[in-house]
């Protein structure tokens, strides 16, 4: 490896997920989910994380509000709003989306401000001298007010191209009124690395000549998109270059082809490039972290993606097992558990039984050496993954298997029958009713037929409540879990009403947390075999 | 744009989905398949076609076969086949899968060869002077039979990194032995643009003292992978530092985290960088096929691919829009239709009235100037969004929303009730009906109430229907269509069985395929919402 590159002064890792990457086709999240999504980027360490843009977007107001209502704890990351520079021809102190950002109350801003001339006079219709001075006054504006302030020179590598001195111009206007980092954005994504490392030191020697010299108190950052398949590069050449502050959305979310993927950028300047952004071991849970955000935004992350994709370190069936052995370094370009992503997802019979093997030990099964259990529950994984079953994310459901195969299932109840029903009523009324029938017989006894009768939300929840109706007699202990997430992923999706559907369960109780998986063309029963396992799980652990 | 790099003499673009591409996880091609990816690959225009590794995979061999029994017309490509330098300590006249590569009657051929020291011990255990010597005795071999060869440095530059003497002897002895070019692959992904740039010039300097300077008869090339979030990037640069041979794969597929994105780097080297490599009509086909490859392979392109995935050019901030309007150029880095794609708008929370006039506009609507109804509207789609709707990926929904605030709602039933039931019965059975009452009165006159019954798979299924039973009578239409794809999405869902629900149904007849939202605290009520109006939609546009 190269030495490493002296750590600056300081570099700030600024995540844009919850605003540019909410600009992707497809990604839609509510303030709650905003709210998980902000705290898994500060588990992650991220310097900043852009919350979205009050005053514009009525979810983003909101999330706001809440955040500074006290239901976002950060550690780490420090709160930036987005805006734009006030519009042309009204005095800052009357705009009323910067006023928004002010009440906002995050304590840094960054405002999306023309950089290039041909979007000033076409797109916004006034003079290079105008927007000029909304830079200016809005930048003041919010630094008097002590935040503080950022500035997304939008569209700056094209307009630096076309018009350097105008371009160059507005930096310049940023930085005199006090804006601590202006960030080069390539907004319609397609620079190629050459260009923007030519620009970059035009930039910075036309900086230096107009005695604006990047330093300490005044930084230059990069955003990159990915229309030339070169975001994340475009953005590491920017930092060769010296730029200290780098942005990006998580999973490479964002409009169009996407914004520059967070973790890959962040992988590459910390494990290759020398600079230290965060803790070693929360980079070593980037994988868990861009796995679950992609859970909550309904995207999940793509198996190919670099680092944590699922399939980021699974080598080549038919390589030959011993090989891998020699040195693992020989075919992978760095150790997986770096980012917390593994190895040993390899597509052959003998990895199998070696996954299976470790994975039982982490649940506290001991099956060294028990090569038939192992080879009977690798093909039943196989078997139910085939048909659509996912322990990856459902260890309980795993766990479960593991015990049934070992012929020690644990068992609390029968299941006689039961009945979902769902109705509008004439007048509109919609009206959802289920009914659980738990069988004599079983670990009850002869006597313990019970049959349950709940009303509901929804079909599924009504199944949920009618179960715990005919748990609670014999099993009060029901009252101790709560299903807290409920997941549904529709295989198959062309065919379309008729498609097989997956159910994820997340419960919790008695300090723990779990997730069971159920699969069905059916969601109801899928749902039913997720839910029923969870308590069974539940009750395992609980030691009923 | 910058001023277009001039054109060298020669210069490939060499596509290897059909062989590295198929190492990646969940990737199976029968012969059949390869070759009609290798017609498209030769619409494309792509150079070389490496067609597989005959005599090491069985399909490749029978692939080799069929293509040289006729079965594969090219026009402009060139056929290769893949392949391993002899095994140490034997004569290249013995080494079987040497004879399968010239048995593959393929015109050129392709080795790799180890040019890692430490793969030449550690994996290999055989010598450096034996691994010379097998570059070299296969290369001559098969130059001596008349084909062209290339030769993959496998592992270069991490070995030319750990000992650049070793490696670039490597090259040498392939270039000595008659190689047309030697290709630099960097195997386990981990290079950066700056690495690959200072490798790529040293090499450089080393073969211009070695009197061995790369030219017209010996070329150097490049293969790269992604696993650092830059190959296509790390190909950019090494052609900036002379290579003239570049290899990738369709839709970055290959093992791990996939080859570099062929479509993309030609875009890259055609429209930004000045080198002519396909007829500017076939690059306009590249959507198409990238598409094509994508539907046989089962592996569908993402979205977010540039160039040519769904989303390259879909533009959903509303400020995006209104610039737009004004000029696509000050949007997008490049036309669209040069690569075959085409720009849209879509439709969300964030969509201000110029999003809405020009998606309007694309629907059909003239809405210029009618600034009260674009208000109206915008006003209309950010509540709805924020209640849990999504017209992003709802296009046929939005239509009937635009008509509904244009006073013009297409009405074809009124709905008076509906159940569905999902039942487990004691035996195990699952049974799943639904009812649905159609009222007299509205569109169909007083006579018309109709009730009807279903069984189905699911409470949605069955619901579906039911509904098109009662349809059918009045509105044979109905058979014209088929629902296609249901999508489920729990919102909020750290709220258990007890959160909202948005459901988008894709419904396809009569040459059309649209997509419906439906949103509901009840799956079942959210599902009937995206049918009604699927159905609603399907018979508007049919001039029902």
């Amino acid at each position: 490896m190269p030495a490493p590159h002296p750590a600056p002064h300081a570099f700030d890792l600024y995540d844009t997920t919850l605003r540019d990457g909410s600009q992707q086709e497809g990604l839609t999240l509510s303030v709650s989910d905003k709210l998980a999504v902000a705290r898994l980027l500060d588990e992650l360490g991220v310097t900043y994380i852009e919350g979205g843009w009050p005053g514009a977007v009525p979810k983003d107001t909101e999330f706001f509000r809440r955040a500074a209502a006290g239901e976002l704890e950060l550690g780490r990351a420090r709160l930036a709003a987005f805006g734009a520079t006030r519009r042309a021809g009204i005095p800052v102190e009357q705009d009323e989306q910067v006023r928004a950002l002010v009440d906002s109350e995050a304590p840094t801003v960054t405002l999306v401000a023309k950089s290039d001339l041909r979007h000033v006079t076409g797109a916004l219709r006034t003079t290079a001298e105008e927007n000029l001075a909304m830079v200016r006054d809005t930048v003041a504006h919010l630094v008097g007010l002590g935040r503080e302030v950022f500035v997304d020179a939008e569209h700056f590598f094209d307009g630096f191209l076309a018009d350097p001195a105008h371009t160059t111009g507005v930096v310049l206007a940023a930085f005199e009124a006090g804006a601590a980092v202006v960030v080069l954005c390539d907004t319609n994504g397609g620079m190629l690395p050459h260009l923007v490392a030519e620009v970059v030191a035009d930039l910075t020697s036309r900086l230096e000549a107009a005695g604006m010299a990047p330093g300490d108190g005044r930084r230059l950052g990069v955003h990159t998109h990915n229309d030339s398949g070169c975001a994340v590069a475009n953005a590491l050449t920017a930092v060769r270059g010296g730029i200290t502050h780098v942005q990006g959305c998580v999973n490479g979310y964002g409009e169009r082809t996407g914004n520059a993927d967070l973790v890959t950028m962040l992988a590459d300047l910390q494990l290759k490039m020398g600079i230290d952004l965060v803790p070693a071991d929360a980079l070593a849970e980037a994988t868990r972290i861009a796995t679950a955000i992609g859970e909550i935004v309904n995207l999940p992350v793509s198996p190919r993606a670099p680092y944590v994709g699922a399939s980021a370190f699974a080598h080549k069936a038919g390589l030959h097992a011993s090989a891998i052995r020699v040195d693992p370094d020989l075919y992978q370009h760095m150790d997986p558990r770096e980012v917390g992503n593994d190895m040993r997802m390899i597509i052959s019979e003998m990895a199998g039984r070696a996954s299976i093997e470790l994975k039982g030990r982490e649940l506290g099964f001991d099956l060294t050496g028990e090569q038939d259990t192992l080879a009977r529950l690798a093909a039943r994984v196989k078997q139910r993954e085939a048909a659509g079953y996912s322990y990856e994310a459902a260890d309980a459901s795993f766990e479960l298997l593991v015990l049934h195969e070992l012929g020690r299932s644990p068992h609390y109840f029968e299941v006689e029958s039961w009945r979902a029903t769902s109705h509008q009523l004439r007048d509109g009324t919609l009206e959802t009713e289920a009914t659980v029938k738990l069988g004599g017989g079983g670990p009850l006894g002869h006597d313990a037929r019970t049959v349950a009768i709940a009303e509901g939300n929804g079909p599924v929840n009504a199944l949920d409540l009618a179960l715990r109706a005919a748990l609670r007699g014999p099993y009060p202990q029901i009252d101790d879990f709560e299903l807290r997430d409920f997941k549904v992923r529709i295989l198959d999706a062309h065919r379309g009403t008729d498609a097989t559907t997956r159910v994820l369960v997340r419960t919790a109780g008695l300090g723990l947390t779990f997730q069971t998986v159920g699969v069905g063309p059916n969601l109801i029963e899928a749902s039913w075999e997720a839910i029923t396992d969870a308590y069974t799980y539940g009750f395992h652990k609980a030691g009923v």
